[in-house]
Order: C-alpha cells, then sequence, then structure tokens
C-alpha cells in the first residue's frame, strides 16, 4: 500500500528512460529523417559565432562527436539574446534539422521563432575573460588551465579517444575469456622496485576514548599508521593480479598506477593508468607467445581506432608527423618484428661502428638507454619491435629464468617516439628458482630459511599452492593513447596530468 | 629488409590469434560438438577429487565459470601422477570431452591414456598445508588468506560478477551518450567534506645537485611536497567530472575513492570503488529526473545479473535471505518509490509514535541514522527508496538550492540491508548562489571579494563561462555487488579489502 502511494511520485516510467539525443546521435545517418516539420533541440556550448544583420551562424558542440552542428539562427526582435550568445556561452536550441546547403556538413539546424524555433542560454560566458579564447593556445597555457582545457576540440577528442580505446580493450579481453578484475591501490608492498612509490602519511591518532579524557596540552597524540603498517600506492597491480590468476586463470586491469619518480619529461606521469594482464597456461612457446598476445591485442584496437574521427580532430595538432610509423604497424598483415636483447645490442653496436653516436655505448649487460629503444623502433625497424630475453640482471625477481641460466623470458614491446610501450615476461612459477630469486633481490632474510617472514611470503605461496605457468604485460595506457594519436607528450593524453612539482586541482 | 629478417621470429599470424578455451567456452552449447573422435584439453585446478581401483573422478576448475568440469580418469599404469592429484594441484588434462551420464552436468571429460589422454601436473598442491581446504571456511578466515580466497567458488563469483556488473555499467553508458573519463586520484582539494581524505607523505628532498656536494652529516635534507603542495587521495570524483561535463555534456567514472575513516562496520571501506557520473542539459523536473535516470541504470544492469549462474553461486553462501527485497526491486514494473525527506521525517515520527524503538529521534533538520535508512527501505517501503530534498544543512554546498531556499534537489536512494546505495542532486550551476553557499562552508575566505584566493576557485570558474544545469549521483560499487548478490559484508564484495587497521599484501 505504502509503496503504492510513494511510486506515484515518479515521474515516468522507468521502462522507456532515455536522456535527449546529443549531437551525434542525432547526425547518425540513420536517426536523420529531414522531418523539417519535426523539431529537434540540441544543447551545447557555443564554439564559434558569426553574427549579420538578419541571420547569426553559431557552432554547437556538445562534446559528443569531433563533428560540430551549425545553427542557423534567424534574428528575431531580442536584440538582449543576440549579444549574450558569444564564444564558450551554454545554450538549449529548438529548430528544424534540414540539409545543409553549406559544405563540410550534411546537416544544419534552423531557429527561426516564426516557425517555433527557441533560443535559450543556459549559461552566459564572457567573451574577454573566457581563458579558452578562439587563438591558437600552447600546451603548457592549457595545463594551466586544466579544469578548461577539455573545452578545446583536440583535448575532448583525446578523452573520446581514451573511452573509445578502453571499450575495445574491454571487448577484446572479454572475448578471448578474461575477467576484469580491481587489485588494490594502496599496498603494503612496495612491489618490485619498478620505482619510488608514494607512502601515505600516518595519521594523528584518536583514540575514541580520548575525547572525554583531559587533553594534555605538552603531549599531543602520536601519528599512527591508519593501516597498523606502512601504506604505498601501487607502483604496478602485477603480484596482485597473479594471485587472483591463480583462480580465474585470465585477469585483467586497467587501473591507476604511481611512481613518485622526479621525471620531468613527456614520458612519465606521477599518477598514470596501466592495462596489465596476466594469465594461467599460456601457449608452450614461451615468451614468443606473450608477444603474440599483446600484437594480437594491440592491432585488433589499433586497426578499429584508426578509423575514429576523432583521431582526425587531434591529428591537426599533432606533434609529429607519424603516418608511416603506424601505417608500418597496422596496414601490414606482416607480424611485427621480434629480436633477442643479444641481437639488439649487436645492432647497435654495428650502428656505432657505421658512425652512429649514442651518449651511451651499447654493450651486453647494460640496459637499454631510452636512445638506444628510439634507433630501434625508428631507425632499424621503421615500426614496433619486440626485444626479448634480456640479462636476469636487468629484470625483476619475478621473471622466468631462461635454460641458459643469463637470460630470462621477457620482452619490451619498443615503438618509436614513445619507446616502451609494453613489458611482460613469462613468471618465473616454479618455487625453488623463485625463491632464490626473491633472496638475491632481498626479499628475504638470510636468518629466514623458509621465507616466513617475508612480507612477499603470500607471493611465495602463489607457486607453492597449485602454481601454475602463468605470463602477463604492462602496457601504459597514456603511452598508447599517445602513440596511436600522435600527440608525444604524454601530459595530452590524460584528462588532469600530474608530475613531480605539479598538481593543479 | 631488416623487418623482414626479424619478422621471421614471430611464431604464429597475429590475425588468428586465440588463446584454448577455458571451460565456459568448452561447454558453451554451441562448441559442443560430441565429436570424441576430437581431443580437448583443459587446464585448471583441482577442486574435488574421489581415487577409486581403476578410474578416479576429479572436479576440474579454471575459474572462468561457476560450473566445474568432471574429468573421468582412467587410471594408467603411473601411480606417481595418481598420488600428486590433490585437491589444489594445477593440472592439464587432454582427453574427450562426452556426453555425462551423470546429473547435474551435460558433459565430462574422459581420459584415457589408450586413447590418447595425457595428464600433466603443472603444479603440485600439498593437501596437509593447502590453507584453501575443503571444509567450509569462515570468512574471518579467507580474509586472513587474501591472497588464496579468490580460490573459494563464492569468492571467484564474486568477482566474475564484478567484472559482468563493470561490463553493463558501461555498455548502458554508452547507450545514453556517455563518456567513460579518468579523473585523478591524487587531487589538491580533500573536496567536499564526504570524509577524512588520506595524505601523501611528503618526500625526502633529493636535490639533483646533492648528490655531487659533500653531504651533511647533521643535517639531513628536509622533507618537501613532491608536488608543491599537500596532496590527498580523492574521497570523490565528482567536482572533477564536473569540470568534463562542461566540455564532454555526459561523463562517469568507475574508479577508487579512499576514505581515511576509523569505521570498524560491514558497509565501510578505506579504499573502495564508485560509480560516479555527472550530466549537463538533465531533463527539466529536477531531481525526480535524476532519480529516473539511476533507476533505470540500476534496473537494467539487476536485472540481466540476476539471470546469471554466478549469483546462484553466491546465493548459496549470503548472509541473509534476501530474495523478496530483490524480487520486489526487479520483478515489478512499478517504479520504485519516492518521497521527500519531510515526509520520511513524518513517518519516522508516525513509526515512533507506533511503538518503533530508535536509537535516535528521528526529527527534522537531523541526519536520517542508519537505523531510519533501514526502516524506510526495509519495513515502510519492502524496496529500494529514493528519499528526495534533505535540508540544505545537511548536505554539500554543490547541491542546488530549491526555491524553498531550505532544502536542496537531492536524493539519496535507500535499499534494505545496505542503507545508502547512491547518493545524487542537481548541482548549484548558479554562480551567484554557488558562491555564497562557499563561503558559508569556508571554502572561500571573507577577506577574499573574488574568491581568487580560493583552492577552489577553478570550481566557481565552471558555472562563469559557460556553466550549464546539470545532475550527478555517485554509487558505491561494493555496495551494489553486496546489495544484488545478498553479501552484505561488503569485505567480501572486492578482491582485497582494506579498513582500518587492515591491509594484507
Amino acid at each position: 500500500m505504502i509503496t503504492r502511494r510513494f511510486a506515484s511520485f515518479a515521474s515516468t516510467s522507468t521502462k522507456k528512460f532515455s536522456l535527449p539525443k546529443n549531437i551525434r546521435q542525432l547526425l547518425e545517418p540513420t536517426d536523420i529523417t529531414l522531418d523539417t516539420a519535426k523539431s529537434s533541440t540540441v544543447s551545447g556550448w557555443i564554439t564559434s559565432i558569426r553574427k549579420q544583420k538578419r541571420v547569426s551562424f553559431a557552432v554547437i558542440s556538445d562534446g559528443s562527436t569531433s563533428k560540430s552542428l551549425q545553427a542557423v539562427l534567424i534574428n528575431g526582435k531580442d536584440d538582449n539574446i543576440l549579444r549574450r550568445l558569444t564564444n564558450g556561452a551554454a545554450v538549449r536550441l529548438t529548430g528544424q534539422l534540414v540539409a545543409s546547403p553549406g559544405s563540410g556538413q550534411s546537416h544544419e539546424l534552423l531557429v527561426d521563432e516564426k516557425t517555433g524555433g527557441v533560443i535559450e542560454v543556459l549559461g552566459e560566458c564572457d567573451p574577454e575573460t573566457y581563458p579558452i579564447q578562439k587563438k591558437a593556445l600552447t600546451p603548457e597555457y592549457l595545463r594551466d588551465h586544466a579544469h578548461l582545457r577539455a573545452r578545446t576540440a583536440h583535448i575532448a577528442a583525446m578523452l573520446r579517444l581514451r573511452d573509445v580505446l578502453g571499450r575495445r580493450i574491454n571487448s577484446w579481453f572479454e572475448d578471448q575469456g578474461f575477467c576484469s578484475v580491481n587489485t588494490p591501490i594502496i599496498t603494503a608492498s612496495d612491489c618490485e622496485g619498478a620505482g619510488e612509490a608514494f607512502k601515505l602519511s600516518p595519521i594523528q591518532s584518536r583514540h575514541p576514548a580520548s575525547t572525554s579524557a583531559t587533553p594534555s596540552p605538552t603531549t599531543p597524540p602520536p601519528p599512527s599508521e591508519f593501516f597498523n603498517s606502512p601504506a604505498y600506492l601501487t607502483v604496478s597491480h602485477q603480484l596482485h593480479l597473479e594471485a587472483l590468476a591463480t583462480s580465474l586463470s585470465r585477469v585483467y586491469t586497467l587501473s591507476p598506477c604511481f611512481r613518485a619518480e622526479p621525471s620531468d619529461t613527456s614520458k612519465h606521469l606521477a599518477e598514470f593508468w596501466m592495462l596489465e594482464a596476466e594469465w594461467a597456461f599460456p601457449t608452450p612457446d614461451g615468451v614468443l607467445g606473450v608477444c603474440d598476445l599483446t600484437e594480437a591485442l594491440i592491432r585488433s584496437i589499433g586497426s578499429e581506432v584508426r578509423q575514429k574521427d576523432d583521431l582526425e580532430a587531434i591529428a591537426k595538432l599533432k606533434s609529429t608527423g607519424d603516418k608511416d610509423y603506424l601505417a608500418n604497424a597496422f596496414e601490414s598483415e606482416a607480424p611485427w618484428a621480434r629480436m633477442t636483447y643479444t641481437e639488439a645490442v649487436k645492432e647497435l653496436q654495428t650502428a656505432v661502428s657505421q658512425g652512429v653516436k649514442f651518449e651511451y655505448q651499447p654493450q651486453w649487460g647494460r640496459p637499454l638507454q631510452s636512445e638506444h629503444e628510439l634507433y630501434l623502433a625508428e631507425t632499424l625497424i621503421g615500426g614496433p619491435v619486440f626485444v626479448t630475453d634480456y640479462p636476469a640482471t636487468l629484470k625483476p625477481f619475478y621473471m622466468r629464468l631462461n635454460p641458459d641460466e643469463k637470460t630470462v623470458a621477457c620482452f619490451d614491446l619498443l615503438v618509436p617516439h614513445i619507446g616502451e610501450l609494453v613489458g611482460g615476461s613469462v613468471r618465473e612459477e616454479r618455487a625453488d628458482i623463485l625463491e632464490r630469486q626473491m633472496r638475491e633481490a632481498g626479499l628475504i632474510a638470510k636468518d629466514d630459511p623458509t621465507g616466513q617472514n617475508s612480507s612477499y611470503k603470500w607471493y611465495l605461496d602463489l607457486r607453492k599452492f597449485g602454481g601454475a605457468p602463468h605470463a602477463g604485460f604492462g602496457m601504459g595506457f597514456e603511452r598508447l593513447v599517445g602513440w596511436l594519436s600522435g600527440v608525444h607528450n604524454i601530459r595530452e593524453c590524460i584528462p588532469m596530468p600530474r608530475w613531480a612539482g605539479r598538481m593543479l586541482l
């Protein structure tokens, strides 16, 4: 009874809920019936306006597509409204969607008071002080206005590109039988030495009883750890994903990661999103099978995304002409190049002998520097290249030792302009070898023969109880966005970037 | 040339990449051809095994479905293998998928060496020390073994439920023209007073030049803020979402949030996932339109999810019989109940006059306590109920003031067993009223007439420059999972829970 009474408050049937069509939906070919008798309402922001004596032309954007809708406004009697129609103002326009005589657009919105047209100004925007002016704005200026920069065409397109990439990633993994999981952001371990971890501040302890007691003015309560132990922001979800992969077999996450590194480069952020996947029972061909899966994923999402209008919108503003590299990667059916670290070092040494100058001399056993990675991808291969089987000493403890006992079954995927896009490996599933590597890495103390006191005991447990061969990778999401869009400063590839010394909002 | 050479390393054509079928895929009706001549390979973990003289029965799970696959193993000559087939062991079995004579399963895997069957033990599991024994394990025990608890049937089902819910949420929002965005985790503001925020520790400053200088043993470098200003973990993405909604119109995020509250209840986590959405140009019917969208979303994903096998698997272990409430919510077409806060208080006062005992007396102007919320949802309505238009003094500064100037255009969605599942509102889009409310909330100082020095100046900017009417909500994802699955301690609704004093792994 009571349910029925209060139910009467519901304003519409939930079965039929639908928001009004946005500009993208309105312009979809299946939706345009050209029934000029029927009125359409469009809400959005004016991105440019040209006022003439009898008619005004306003370009309206609502962020749903890189296409704008032009509205033709037949000027009415009210000059006051016309004055408020400025760049940046929020408006709601009702009119007829008609075929456009102009080029560059199939349709336009004709707004004429005489035929029921309505212009509403929902939010004014002072054209003098509006920070997003029509003129070209530098990336630095826009970063300083992080709360408004999504109103530029290319940042809006970038945000839609992120959305589309995320959806394609989700559907690819679903097709392959993966489960999307949420591993923790706050963690007890600073993980694998992948980078400096942010630490949470201890909090001022406030014992429930302390409020009733007389506070001592000289001794404030000592700060204490909220979790009773030091807590960090995760630098990688891998170890936790491995735990879930020993139950669900195939798991992935697209999740925030954090590195407290003082890097001030175009490729590093203090807060970034990382796509990480782990799967048990990989194909038997070792690290090359892991490369195959990674390539299949990136090709699948990349090929699709390259058809999008948004990529065109971004391309107008991109930092370098990267067309050929992307065409090499996505338009050829030939698999991307694979080479071992050992071969890569030889190639680099050959290059040196042919006169190529590097700051760091390439030598087996030393890390590949950024300059080496870019040489391999841009000059030697001219496209993406998997470099496999690095020396064990250069890589973390969890990578599977190869039979040579010197290298591990790992890869880095290097791409032009970006350098390392993905890093992955077969994981060490043999408990005895893993334990030895953990001891060498200092994760199990010498006076702890069983590893009971290690904070990584749980990780060893995964091998001890039904451990299975497994593999995985991690891919920086902003780097992927940057590579596919040709915008190579990843500070423009995330809505509100954070790096050392810099966090707005 | 070089490309061709290294390309030869690629082991398979990327065009055809596919991982082996998992158990869910193998058991899909379209996939079962009953071609017994064709062998199938299944990889997974033994969840139970019964050994008889000539034949053994092993139940295999790979986490891809709540259905297990029974393998019938014709015992070979090698006793050694049989001994290693224990609960928890990882195995790869090759045999024939045949129709099962047993009940409860359509097919089983027949593994017979004589017809090419192969049993491989990939990872042993000591049945004596394996923490996940067959007997019933308490939730507390499983939380203590967070790295292994996903191997139980109900936690695995819960993880798959999260995955399915996330996918349904994504597709619902896509259909409605929303863009999925990633707003920051680390933020400069502790937001809207939604709760205590975690703060990042300052880091030991290491000036690049300091390594070459002789370190002073008495004066270690002072700690400094990594971002040059205090940094917090976000308690809500709302304000940042609003910034993006003034460009993209409709945005949402399913993202981690953090509250450093010392709550030790079954409904609070220090780290949790929240679905938050903001959209410009909402339907003109104010907060009821926001309720309509929220109800449509939850009904759509809930109805679909209720058909899943995983929900059955979880239901076997759920904490209370919640069937009727969920049936009320999802099987009836009647809209969920709506009532104003004022009406809700009257109903609670009536209940008191009829003898219902509350710890806190219901009174207009005071918050609804958990006991009140549960009474409204469970006893008064017997299902979900939207309570709207709370007093402005009880709600944050950004909610839109109603014409009565006492209440705001907001709602809380209360559901049985959980209490508050969603909170949302129309946002205050009028710059003058918002500024007044921000001053009252202390977010703009008295001696700052223009708000230039406020750390929320950017938020005020959103109204100043083309601000549009908009609305939004936030929903605790673990609470949604808990409500739909009937498991009401949300510590079981996230893979690795964190709360005050407690963080493993």
